[in-house]
């Protein structure tokens, strides 16, 4: 199973942005873990990080024929983009959503996902362990058959 | 008169993206239909799709001078984007809104335009052959003076 | 294909009726081009005026076995009959909405279409050209098939 | 006890109108099921079916004196006439209000009754037998005295 | 000047009409008093009165070339019809609105007016003495001049 | 057809609960005059009550395989227990609400019901009588085929 | 009869406010007005004008056993002042609301008035006349009992 | 690390409820499974399961002195009940949220929770498996201290 | 005079649960105090705490011909309940509503009262003194006459 | 401890003011009243009352140093004064609401408390008596330290 | 250019209001450096400071043939007062509003300006600073031309 | 200290740009004037602009260790980036919003700005000189502690 992990605007910054809100773990670090427990399930894992939403749009048509699956953390895009929602309808491509705070414990104009209704599973407030929690996930319950 | 047809995010996915919803003709293959409907009007028409909102942006900024109206399908953006139709307020290029599907029939987050405010006219629900007439009514109704 | 051309309350008043947003031109001269236009694509058109709602409904009533389609150009019904919509529906005749100004740059109560939900495509704001377009339209989208 | 049935706008077309929601019986048929049960019951029924709020609304002023109740589907008019509703307040004459479909079930369009407010009962979703129990209710609860 | 005054759905039930809230004044009896005022003031005053909404527009159409200005008690029409605002500003005809009731005091759903954005004034509360009143502000206000 | 009826919170104090709203009629004389209709009907019903939400529920729970279908008046509950109509989801047991009054002409808080989407029909307003149309309806209308 | 007329913040500027709005009269020419139409009719009447919310409520409680009746233009206060509203029902005076503007066809924020549940008639629109169809609608309607 | 399972209401119908929706696996499977993963993550699981409002918060009250955390499914309470909510902050046991589908992506009444705020981490769409990654994310991200 | 005071779901908690919000004082405290002031104020008293609605509920039906009025503090049940509203309502018992927080000045979920509106007085925010304080105005306001 | 008494707007009419609705007991009886309270729990009071927003406001700033804490009747001005709420968070002086009657059982205007986000704790529905007890929970609660 | 500098409700107390929110410097102090700046830029200054809304409109009608422009910050006014916001209105004399703080980073109630629209400039969260920046703002922006 | 000022989509075209709402000056010009007031107030300036949201979030991470404040007018994406916002919050680097129009006096899609909770300062409708005030009021307010 190819699954590609998309995260998108600010996460590059992650470990030293607000780190008393999102933890002082590297996005490099989680990729790395990631990437181990990858290897332990027989899937493979890529990382993108985006801060434009139309570079998170051309990642998610270039899964077309190579991911199985996507884990994506779009940050603030979350809330507002109607068009990243699209792109994975567009393609079909299944994904999870995942955050690393419970965004509905937050302030409200984070607690409503553009992104959910089109997600197979929603996951938050695992901090970085809600990547591996999603790769998990996406293989038990979605490794099998594409859907 | 030429025109300036923007087409915005995920509409390079014309005929594979939710056929059922969206058909399958291409967006070359309409290209190519309104190109050849321009001809016999006495436009020209040059299509542009861009998956970003800023590059979108650009594309409206560059029409001045160059085109006297535009055809514009902004996909998603057309729901949340105030930045683009302040490019066309911004430039004061004429233009049409146009969609494939009706969007007034579909999920309540569609039923809402930003655009439309600052539209000639908005046409939606004729498939693919909204272009040809979205240009046939450019043509009929703002040909003669930029307006 | 027949079409007939139902058109809604203060609609007679075209040409004289608030020149400056609806324009000059009669209903009887939009007759008289969308009938031109209609032979040259082969089809047939009869339009009809009524400024209640039973009377229009009784129209969309009167169409079942006589229209394949219909032109609906409904006024100020267009944002509060529900049981004009309700006689589309009822009746499954396929039509196209039409206003001739562009409705959703206009005060808050011209935006939303009661109608619409029903309607097979919407178009706006090509003043007295809208008529001619929404044949157009109805003649190559919906023209082979109806349904 | 005389009772008259008010039908509103299409529901002349019962029984073809979208069967699988509305039911293949015609009016005429309930009619005839709800005369005989009038019968049994000791009491009469008349049927009216109009189109036009105007026409219903003097169809309700016609009860004065001549009905002692009225069982009601007002169609579509159920959700925006506030007339009808007036109509009713107005002569004093008590009714119950009857709906083929179960309306809360269905488009939040048709969640709220205008009429609901003034009526002495309302029910819906018993499909054409709703007509019957509506009398059989009149005839139980409120038949006895004027109320 | 000449002033139609023209009452809306149920007003030929005043008099009868719950009278503790509208009094007992019959139409025919305010008809005779405006009228008499009417010629002390120099001006002729008709009567209409209509359940539908298409008549009323009819009724407003045919106000063009005939009355300087309306008095219009639109009944529940007051609040549900843009379409009866439309023919107003459709032909231009000026008119005061009055209610026998303080609206703004009774149910929600009368605390709206759809006409008074159209209307050079508004009153209410005053009874049957409010189209007195009406006639005479709009021979001192608006009797000059039209417009 | 075997029928159960649920009555809900503060029904077991029906005949002195606020008897010039909810009437004095008690739920033991209703069952009395219920259980005597069933009889006629072929039918054979059972009363329950309970002033527990997770009664309620245990008790829709305990209809699978024992009833054919329930007469529901979820008292308070019904404007705010999503878990009891998702007990009836669940379970697939059709039902019909009742309502000794007519909950619409009520305080705001009484007029939605979160049980009606789930119901096959609603009705309410006839008082003790209501059950009845209920148990009649239920035979008239379901009773033939469980759906 | 003794009616005071009550005036709020700003109304002092009459005639220099905006007189496009307000029109070119003053207060104290409108005061002169109303006082000759009330010796005309056998009443009598006292102008006040203050700026401050709570001076005008001192004003309302002063009427007590002095007038009969009030004319009140609150200007702003109309719109904001609950107390205002309590000074009128906590005295029990009965008063007509008036307004030189038609408010209903202005900012949303002057379409809604906290002063008219209280009031027994409202009046707006007839610019300085209003003042004058004021006093003659308490003359009319209440001038025989207060209420 | 011992934590307890709390289900909330028809979760004791899981494998017959709706299983187009919930899925097949009973709740006895589901506590199979992750029994045998918390002997391999070290950790102890109990399951409890509750109709009743009350009895879930009775069951969270237990938790004090003998969970390290919990796992909460709690139904269609999730929605509506903050006592629930309440009785989590009263205690202080840290919990997860786990729901079997993607809430966000069906019925707006199941897109709030009244949970959330309180909760730890929130995780929804992965069906039975979701207990299996709520109980890894759980270990991971909160075993080491509670807090 | 005899009042029972009810507590509902987590006041059993009370002294433990979250002290800096609702301070150490325990339930059996309060009571011991409330007994106290009620044997100096020639009252009796009774306290009950249950953390289920349908078990409060029975609680306040238990209350007719014991109690002359209750004191509630409904906990989170406050906000949601129209069950227990209507307990109150369908006994007619009399009863303050106390809160231990000043509920308006917290979140936003806690600032509505569904039993308010039923309630003869409401008081909060003076911590454990306001079941005494509750005494004492039912002693003085309603002791005399029930009603 | 010295305790000052803020009356708003239209409580200098107390006693004659709606009296079924406020009572008849004026202001000067409840300040005696009130007096002997004070007297008896060893403290000290004051009675002012204004029906101007910027009086009450510079009441408030005279009560630093000299008052200890407050007890506030705000009439109307509690539902509308954000300036009177500032007055007291900016001088810090503890303060206590209170209302005669039931606010939260009245029109819904009525219902929001502007003050009440900054107030120690509220009270209402106990009619005069609400200041002797706001009194007595100011000394049981507040009384020691200054908070 | 003559420039009035008004303050509003509990203004008067800067300096030790909230310190922590609005900064230890006074009015009086603030006063001394605009004045300082105001004759720098050739310009002069008067402070006045009100708390009553009455006592403000009073002193923006005095700037009428005083002042060519003022600087206001109304305070808590600034988010409730229409009446205000008329009276610059119905003076023409041109303002910049000014906050202490950033009233848009603040409670839900203070991010709404009822004076802005009708303010040639709005500036906020400066601190003290403001009034100077103001001052700048005015002399460089709209002190060559009125209006 | 060093600012930069970013600018963001449609302001290149300033001067051009319907110059009667935003002003004939270009951004190139209001550079050198910010450029030159920099220099005597001894800071740094640097402009950027940019049509993307993505290459403002970009702009704005390259400011960390770069830039002490920054100016941003985000045109558009100040009523809807949510992304934007975080990237400050993320690099912390303090801001002043800015806008050339008064934007609360324009439409209201204008009126809600995303990015002011971040925000030190706003301030707007001082056209091109309001980049001037905000340099000013960041090295007046914040030059001498990065806060």
């Amino acid at each position: 199973m190819n699954v590609v992990v998309l995260n998108g605007p600010n996460l590059n910054l992650l470990g030293t942005r607000e780190p008393d809100i999102y933890g002082t773990v590297t996005l490099a670090a989680i990729e790395k873990r990631v990437t181990a427990l990858a290897a332990e399930l027989g899937a493979a894992v890529r990382f993108e990080q985006h801060n434009g939403e139309g570079e998170l749009i051309d990642a998610v048509h270039r899964l077309v024929g190579v991911a199985d699956a996507a884990i994506v953390n779009a940050g603030a895009y979350t809330h507002t983009s109607l068009a990243l929602r699209d792109a994975f309808t567009a393609t079909g491509v299944p994904f999870v959503e995942v955050h690393l705070t419970n965004i509905y414990a937050r302030e409200p104009e984070r607690r409503h996902s553009m992104l959910a209704p089109a997600a197979r599973a929603v996951l938050c407030g695992f901090g970085a362990h809600g990547y591996e929690l999603a790769l998990r996930g996406l293989v038990a319950s979605f490794g099998s058959a594409r859907g």
